[in-house]
């Protein structure tokens, strides 16, 4: 690595699992009856990390890999997309890559086969996450299913330390997953102690509950709870009623979900996620930011991957315009 | 189950793993490049089984599949091929379904990326293997992976007791593969408590090596072992060079590769168990039975999986005769 | 419990493991040659809640007991000292009971064979933390240790989080061990998450360089990072040299060791911590505070056991006062 | 070591566990009132050796110890028994020393409190068992707690069979224990297979009951199942009504349990099966070497320990002619 290079900004780096999506070729049937699965990238902050630098923003990715040919693919297919991989180290135990196959019947009833166990990205060690690295950063995006297993949940409480240590801003993704977590107490303990030291804290209504270790909770109270710690922006998304931005000044905005032709719904907080941040990025007010969003989310779900599908700014900008291009 | 059904007699039984093999669609390439993957039922003893009852034998199978949509495709699949699947038991605590990533860059060339880290095969557990079922077979096959790991290996162990207290042949594919077993000297400890108890053994010359934890052993200290136990016919396969067939009486039997257009090496063995034994079963000579197991592989190494691609009676007879059919 | 029990106030709340001590009975020998060992309770967070129970403190104690005789000493020990131990749950899932065999071969060489695998204590699980216990506190004393393995790791991080919520002042005491943690990293971690959410830290100076994941730190790093967070006092002790306390308000104090006829070493630290609170909740400065736990921990290195040996206050207003009783 | 020491024969070689007991100092009340404990060489196959030596036999022993004071004692203590220690290896993985805790209330209520999570005899691995040494013995004691875990239970799978081929008598004292063991069928699995190469088996009815994975089984049952194998003597014990002998010729030998001052239970089977066995090698005929076990197992029961406490020939036979030595 040139010094010039390790001296290079980012806008954003994330933190967590990059895995493998083996997406059904065919649709529309269960599982037991797809013959073919196509191969993706996958995992929330990757599609994230993807889908900003696809949208031109300056990318860094801390993760561990498998030392495999799904390992080298996902390494391969993410530096292709712009993103800065030297952060990613090669797992030495024999851990394999994260797996998911997903089963498309029909636009509402998607699910998803998760290979999670012992998977390469839950092995990364905090002594892999460098404070160099991290200071080059204008954002630390943070996935909740990282906390979920030790020794990844140490190095992203270290991430987050040194983060915060270097005015690092970090953006918690809740990405709440129930395999690999032990009880919903030990989810509650540690969303809620990242929770309390990020800057926007991003997730859907049901994961603030996990957070909360209860049911349902209100906007109200998350947010009273957030803003009495670091938060200065929370996104609380409602699935089809939208999404809300609330602000530590008291500002509340609400984004509606753009029409589309859905495909499946995978994909959707990830896509949402790296436009979302990209708005606040380049300059953009809340308002639009959440817009940027519910755009891009829209765009994924009518395509058949979710790192893959990521939308650029012009069709973004067309969707929110009312002009939806017409090849994307 | 009616009382008919349940006091059917089979040909054999096979126990151990019934797994799904995800063979790059596109080969003659890295696994990297590899973007679409064909799904198939795999696992040594599922293939022998799914062979054998291509040739026409009465088979059985127990084991155990994850409750999942590959656990149900693996079912559906073999019960379809014919198979008695009333032995298959289906996992309560959420193993998966063991994988393979078949990579094919060239003809000699060919490796396998496995999942089978606590995986649903090997959480069998001996009260789930019925002596009732077991004595309804003729030959119990058994896989040497399913005895990799507990509690997979107590119920192999208690179900080649429950044979031999029943009269029925016990076979033994030696089936070594490295990932799963702690140690050389633990793969020799199993190995060798099943093939002291074995009617028929088959394996490679580099399988029986393990089953003494030594290197280049001699084939003659090999039958020397097993026929002071409990051995009456001990096959041992030398690659390229061929097998040799060794008899308790003294007999020894030599068979050739037949020459094929190879795709890959993957499902050679299997196919041969299974010809070999179909061979023995319909009362043909072992000089016969060793032709049958080596045409069978040949064909099955020209082709893209190791269970569909699995060849007729005519085929073999067809390929034995010089003759191999046009279209197969 | 009735309800005026329940609304009791306490002067402290320890969290963490309560054990057995096996302590030679014939001692100045190496423990192989020690043939009968005699019982105590022991662990940090017990020795802290008995010690200062003896000062005349209101104690309670939260905490996992094995299910057998040794659990039920230790609970029946616990509460004849006069600590409330409604907030002791029992293991149901066969854990055993931490057990600490001494060794004194001479006062200088003292060491410990630790049994601490699996047992009870580390099993305290997060659920089992109830706010409404811990609001009746007016402090809430951490045990490192009890930091180093799931659930009970989660269990202190939630009474951490509820102390903080209800304005219980949380004191950290380091107490390292090195068992049970994996890494010097994987204790970076934690202990930087608890000390800086703490009011008053208690530790040697090697157990600060734990917390920084380094050697030979300066007090006045370790001071200047904890009170950039929630530290008020800050207590590093440097064994033979004496010990410092810190004030947020840049106060300084030091105190020295009381000379003492030393048996073993085990057990100052736990007696100087209970002490050195008792002085604080009675309102002595922190001086006076600082002397209280030398001279409480001259007391018990001087005796066998680290919790029975725990002294009176008038035994180390003696102490301190130059005229050590007679009769201890 | 020299050549003649290695050339040295055993009478016999015992593998399997060697602990530590901490027997209750002060008897006649519950553990949690017992303040001091004694320390004693405990564990069945060691009290066995250590017994047998007492009687002038010549004891190898087999088995991994902790590399701590208590491992360092338990070699110590065998050494000076008389028993050859080369065959014992010490442990490098940090593995604890069993312990067991007894607890006398009365002669009829004892009970044991056991540390055996991960101790190190069962780390026992099978590359550290060595067939120039298990040839050196006239019979291998293979005591059956040492199958419950690997890789402790494949060190014994492979004694047995080094033990079967070079002609050394395999004695397998059943010495059933529950902790460790995961499931009934498991225990039958190994039990089965170690039986099944026995040529002397001894155990209390309820370990045979395990053996067969039932309950209430009978003698004669047992007894053709053992025969149908390798077994020439059978010893099955029915406690208070005494014990049968069975040979495979067909007699059948009863004994009688000897009247005593009963101390506690513990270490009953261990003084019978080493004075037994010694009855056999030195050529006593099977009724004899019954009366033997009796007498030895009620000398024991009435002292404090259940290794130091084996008694000589001569009080053992004192016994026998109904003239208890006056001072033991």
């Amino acid at each position: 690595m040139s010094s010039a290079a390790s001296s290079e900004k980012f806008d954003l780096i994330a933190i967590g699992r990059a895995c493998i999506d083996l997406n059904a070729t065919e649709y529309n049937r269960p599982m037991e009856e797809t013959m073919t699965f196509t191969k993706y990238v996958g995992g929330s902050p990757a599609n994230i990390a993807i889908g900003s630098a696809k949208l031109g923003l300056k990318a860094g990715f801390i993760g561990k890999l498998a030392d495999d040919q799904h390992g080298r693919f996902i390494r391969s297919y993410m530096e292709k997309a712009g993103i800065d991989v030297s952060g990613m180290v090669v797992d030495t135990e024999g851990h394999k890559t994260g797996l998911a196959f997903t089963e498309i019947k029909s636009p509402e009833e998607c699910s998803i086969l998760m290979y999670r166990d012992d998977v390469a990205d839950l092995y990364l060690r905090a002594d892999e996450v460098r404070e160099d690295y991290i200071k080059r950063a204008g954002m630390l995006i943070v996935s909740g299913t990282a906390l979920a297993k030790s020794p990844s949940r140490e190095a992203v409480l270290k991430a987050v330390r040194l983060a915060k240590k270097n005015g690092v801003k970090v953006v918690f993704e809740l990405d709440y997953r129930p395999y690999t977590w032990k009880s919903a107490e030990e989810t509650s303990v540690y969303y809620s102690l990242v929770a309390e030291q990020s800057d926007i804290v991003i997730g859907t209504r049901d994961e603030y509950d996990m957070m909360e270790n209860g049911e349902g909770g209100s906007n109200e109270q998350t947010t009273a709870y957030l803003f009495a710690h670091a938060a200065q922006t929370v996104v609380i998304k409602h699935g089809v009623e939208g999404s809300y931005a609330y602000t530590r000044e008291g500002g509340t905005f609400r984004a509606h979900a753009y029409k589309t032709n859905v495909l499946k719904t995978f994909g959707a907080g990830d896509s949402y996620a790296s436009a979302f941040l990209y708005a606040l990025v380049t300059g953009k007010d809340l308002e639009t930011a959440l817009k940027y969003g519910s755009a891009s989310a829209s765009i994924v779900v009518s395509r058949h991957s979710s790192s893959d599908a990521m939308p650029g700014v012009d069709e973004i900008e067309a969707l929110i315009a009312g002009q939806p291009l017409l090849h994307s």
